[in-house]
């Protein structure tokens, strides 16, 4: 499978169904990932995104670093990954063997990505590569982040033209615990 | 059917799968309610949320106004109500026919919140009533808007214990066009 483009003002259509993600992040030899149920689109064009990264966590060591992020909109098969990817610290797996990192521990695939340094999750449905919008109020108060979609790209048997596909495979979206909705059927109703 | 209270701590749980929801508000003798895809949950304690309200709506004056929103997370059979909701505009309505107002253009029944004026929409799974949290920057950049959740609501049918119930109606995940999401079956995986 090779990713397609999404034009970036149909990006949001990534997110506007209100999956969780896994957010990748990179600085320097370091990279992390971890899961976000608190996303959303923020704007058409130029496409932005908002995801809450809290304080405690490594990946935002690494975001406040680098000024770059992934959401990954990972799908029903990697249930268990995202779960442990919202319950494990990348900062200590990283400490605890020096080799290795979070992607290694959960056993995600990764590839590069075409315009920032943070990594895209293999096997996601879907990518969006962001620039922090540095908004250090929102950040420090809030753990609210801000990025500019500077790519984003598709699995096409999910996502192809700017529309979600029938054989799609399920996204996910968080309930607690361990826990998820999967996407259900679509629902098709006639603009008036 | 009487809504039950969630407690304020499990308020994001109400939102944390994604769904499109309903923004009503109010200010003086003038109502409005419009839907957004573009929502999540922010906080626990104090519970907040997030939502885009564009320029152009009839909402953000009256949410301006007010200093207040609630956040209502419809269901499957209130589809075609979301859908006019996010296309017709209820400055129109009420500039057209000065004794009404999108609830009833829509075929909305409303019930009085407890903490704002802005009313609940009927039929709905659950509600956030929300103090807006003024943040002029973020408002007028981002057309992002940030509420502190004041009281917590649901269909004792679809959520109780601050859990979603088996038997819960589907939410709605916005796509495009005239086309949703339903929520799907739950995935229940194991905490390791």
């Amino acid at each position: 499978m090779t990713p397609i483009a999404v034009e970036l003002p149909k990006a949001y259509r990534l997110l506007n169904h209100g999956p969780t993600v896994l957010v990748s992040s990179a600085h320097g030899a370091r990279r992390n990932v971890m899961a976000a149920a608190w996303n959303m689109a923020l704007d058409y064009t130029p496409a932005k995104v908002c995801v809450v990264i809290d304080k405690a966590t490594f990946t935002r060591e690494l975001v406040d670093a680098s000024g770059e992020f992934v959401l990954n909109v990972p799908q029903r098969d990697q249930a268990a990954a995202v779960l442990a990817a919202g319950h494990r610290s990348g900062r200590e797996i990283a400490d605890r063997d020096e080799g290795s990192d979070k992607f290694a521990a959960l056993g995600l695939d990764t590839w590069p990505a075409s315009r920032v340094a943070a990594p895209l999750v293999a096997g996601c449905l879907a990518w969006l590569e962001c620039r922090l919008i540095a908004e250090p109020h929102n950040q420090q108060v809030y753990d609210l982040y801000i990025g500019e979609v500077l790519a984003a790209w598709a699995d096409p048997r999910a996502f192809a033209h700017g529309h979600w596909l029938p054989d799609a495979a399920p996204s996910l979206h968080y309930i607690a615990g361990g826990s998820f909705f999967e996407t259900g059927p679509v629902l098709n109703l006639p603009l008036r």
